[in-house]
């Protein structure tokens, strides 16, 4: 009898969901709503509906799952226990233990949706055929996750992976969402990159590409496409996105040595540049030993997280 | 009949040795000669041959010896093979393997010395109770070692834990001894401890108790002494000392989030109120998931070495 795994990747909006079979082949995926009113109460419930109703449709029995993986918006244990996940309304409590009661199904496994995304590129993404790397997720923020021979570094607090808030810039006064200053999120995320370019165009007259657009419109995708052609005050904004981001990866490769970093994020759909300018800054801060450290552009966009869960599970 | 293990750890002037029982106790010590020359091709020949003497002093035969734990000062790979060690004038070759043909050993464990002198205090030094340390050990220049749910973390090319040179600086101008510019090391080592004492001494006429010894004669001992009899300068000293060590541990443990760090080497021995600043400082740079991270000073001193090669043995 053919056996199946969920993966699901709770985020603050919508709950992405896959069916796999056991091969780790995605077999249909699918969206529901993140119901967060009532400390997100209705939250799991809502996936163990979802999931007994797929079940029903495609004839899987409960002793026919092999597990389910999930990502959840914040900390969680090695066991599965959230730390508080603010995004969700959730508190303290185990994720797992609670959908095993809700599906019967006993294999639960819980990451944090940074590092299960970052899982799902090491084994079926841009980090295929590394056994160690490093993701790091340039959108609204810098997510991280870090990967070593195949597992998730989840660190004693759940807290393993947050590059985002490796301070960069000793002289920043801006405070960043997580109370400290100078965090690599503040430059060299979707948010901090678009922030600059908007600085840039009203801080002087020069002629520039980016000012064909209203600011609120100008966003990596413009600031890239003026820095393919070459723009110079776009050129100044990728270099000092790609100077910061550069040095905060090289901080993280003077202590796990990954093979490869992967980058993803709204960002990264930016192509091949976006990886080559930032190894370019990467290898002037790091030893030798480090120079020639791979980067690569994730491949699995949204659905990284319903993979890395799947490993989870299979692993 | 019992078993016993060989504890070796390679320095660029002596190589300490250790007898151990199978339970991990020391049962004696003693060291030989480092013999360079040659590019080191003496090296391992003399410590096998060592072995080998006092194997027959105790009558162990090589049946009895369970294994043999190695540590150099470099790069190494996880199956045991050098990566070049400058130091020794070593090119790229398996220890492992040359030590077993030597000895007649199957099992040789080989790790870098700083990344088995952090196994060794996280089994019985001052990480001990803890499954995730780092260890930096603080002396002419800044080591680290990463040690995660008890097993060494040695990066692809073996340069895991190299938290020296980490970049705390921008600003630097002077070159690091990697190359690089403002790094840890030119700070936080004993060495940069005692450069930025003699400089604020040279700066100004303020009085200080630093000005009692000859500038060469102005070490940790005599930087903390002041410090700790509320000097002024000494303590701006120390401040400054501590607040790049603090930034550069922030940036660590956003990263791999360990329960602990091991701080050991000439400055350590200053006492509990080293572990205390620095710790004051890593707070102001970490996230909330990570300020309550310990600090703890380290306790084997030289002989960690030899316990993290044997833990590698019995592990």
């Amino acid at each position: 009898m053919a056996k199946f795994i969920f993966g699901v990747d709770i985020g603050g909006t919508s709950v992405k969901m896959g069916l796999f079979d056991e091969a780790g082949e995605m077999l249909e995926k699918w969206e529901i709503d993140t119901r967060k009113e009532n400390a997100g109460e209705n939250i799991l419930p809502d996936i163990a509906a979802s999931i007994k109703e797929k079940s029903e449709e495609k004839g899987i029995a409960v002793e026919d799952i092999l597990g389910i993986g999930m990502g959840v918006p914040g900390p969680v244990t090695e066991d599965g226990r959230v730390l508080k996940c603010a995004n969700l309304g959730w508190g303290i409590f185990s994720v797992a233990d609670k959908v095993t009661e809700l599906t019967g199904v006993k294999k639960v496994c819980v990451g944090n949706d940074a590092n299960i995304a970052a899982l799902g590129e090491q084994w079926r993404g841009g980090g295929r055929g590394f056994d160690s790397i490093v993701m790091v997720t340039l959108g609204t923020g810098v997510g991280g996750g870090v990967i070593l021979n195949g597992k998730i570094l989840t660190g004693a607090t759940g807290a393993g992976g947050e590059i985002g808030h490796i301070m960069v810039n000793p002289k920043e006064t801006r405070v960043c969402g997580c109370g400290k200053k100078g965090c690599l999120e503040q430059y060299s995320s979707a948010t901090g990159l678009m922030r600059s370019a908007r600085e840039a165009v009203a801080a002087s007259d020069r002629p520039s590409m980016m000012r064909e657009f209203e600011p609120e419109k100008l966003t990596g995708k413009e600031i890239f496409d003026a820095y393919k052609a070459k723009d110079e005050m776009a050129t100044e904004v990728v270099e000092e996105f790609a100077e910061y981001l550069g040095l905060g990866l090289g901080q993280v490769a003077q202590v796990v040595n990954p093979q490869a970093f992967v980058i993803g994020g709204g960002v990264s759909k930016n192509g091949q540049c976006v990886a080559d300018i930032v190894k370019e800054k990467f290898a002037k801060n790091v030893m030798f030993a480090l120079k020639d450290t791979e980067f690569r552009l994730a491949e699995l966009g949204n659905d990284a997280g319903m993979y890395g869960a799947v490993r989870m599970v299979l692993s």
